[in-house]
């Protein structure tokens, strides 16, 4: 264990809401002083993972592999943002069957397998211990059988081309006005790397 | 502007701490019903832009280019993280003066020069509105030049090779018994996708 490590003392819950709450944290830094942090969770997390990230590939008749993507307005940010088809985790249910479930409901692919599962991932663990896990899937079938949207939800799906995603992404933002999910954004500067150095975007 | 668009109607805090704030959002969905979100916020963000994400690598004296990230306590998750190197927008602060300051603060080195910043992404859009920027950065310097820290800070900087990073994470996070920040990994994920849809990661 690295000499960084550092641990919490207690939780004191500042407010509770249906769907968030608010802790106040306590806890004693690498250098053994108490401290404070604030911090928002999920009320609804009951495993160790709120969520599931679906990477999904799928080749079409034009022999291309294109990634499937979602549109869908998202009040906390006021805005349309492109996204990888996503959900929470019901209850106990496993993050695979998750993944497929959520990929179907979103998007209408159904998903066979998924090739890799990444460990629990930090969104954004300088405010909130909210997680998920990215499950990456390679569709066979390149026909969506049809969404199964909740009444709550509208979404749009798209296919960007997995070789030029970043400058897809790109062009799609600017047209749509939209934001793009951390996670979509660094995977396909990921993708993309290689130009961005030599500075060939 | 897509059929998806909806609007906010209102926004009412229900609690305002010091760091973080949680509101209560009712807005119009692209159906034209009102419907209720909840979501926190930041209270410390001036303009459209919370922080910062340094993609910084640096070629060593053995000829490869390693990525620069840094390991650190995060008490909401209350685990070790090991991130790209980050930190808040100091109010009207240029994104990219902040990500040169923080580089500096964290890891001890000295870009002259961003390559390439993003958006505003947002980091956890179904519950906040938090959003960073992420800077591209390739060093010149292959020497640190010592990190200028916080009294409340304590981080340690690592090195990973670019062309093996994904797996060097993997590496690390077993290691260490860490988590790792869904940005670099899915930067990572990325820049290996080829092996991982192929079934070699």
């Amino acid at each position: 264990m690295s000499h960084l490590k550092g641990s919490i003392k207690k939780i004191d819950v500042a407010l509770k809401l249906k769907w968030i709450q608010l802790d106040n944290i306590t806890y004693i830094d690498s250098k053994g002083r108490e401290r404070l942090w604030e911090s928002a969770s999920r009320t609804t997390k009951k495993g160790d993972t709120d969520g599931v990230d679906i990477i999904a590939t799928v080749k079409k008749p034009d022999g291309k592999k294109y990634v499937v993507l979602i549109l869908q307005y998202r009040p906390p940010v006021n805005n349309l943002v492109l996204e990888f088809p996503a959900g929470l985790v019901d209850g106990d249910e496993d993050v695979e069957k998750a993944a497929i479930r959520e990929l179907k409901e979103e998007t209408g692919y159904v998903a066979n397998k998924v090739l890799l599962t990444s460990p629990s991932l930090p969104l954004e663990c300088g405010m909130s211990d909210a997680n998920a896990k990215i499950c990456v899937v390679d569709l066979e079938e390149t026909i969506s059988q049809g969404q199964e949207l909740e009444d709550s939800e509208d979404i749009e799906v798209y296919y960007l081309a997995l070789d030029n995603l970043y400058n897809e992404i790109e062009d799609l933002r600017k047209k749509l006005n939209c934001l793009v999910a951390v996670q979509l954004y660094t995977f396909a500067m990921g993708l993309n790397f290689n130009n961005i150095l030599n500075g060939n975007k």
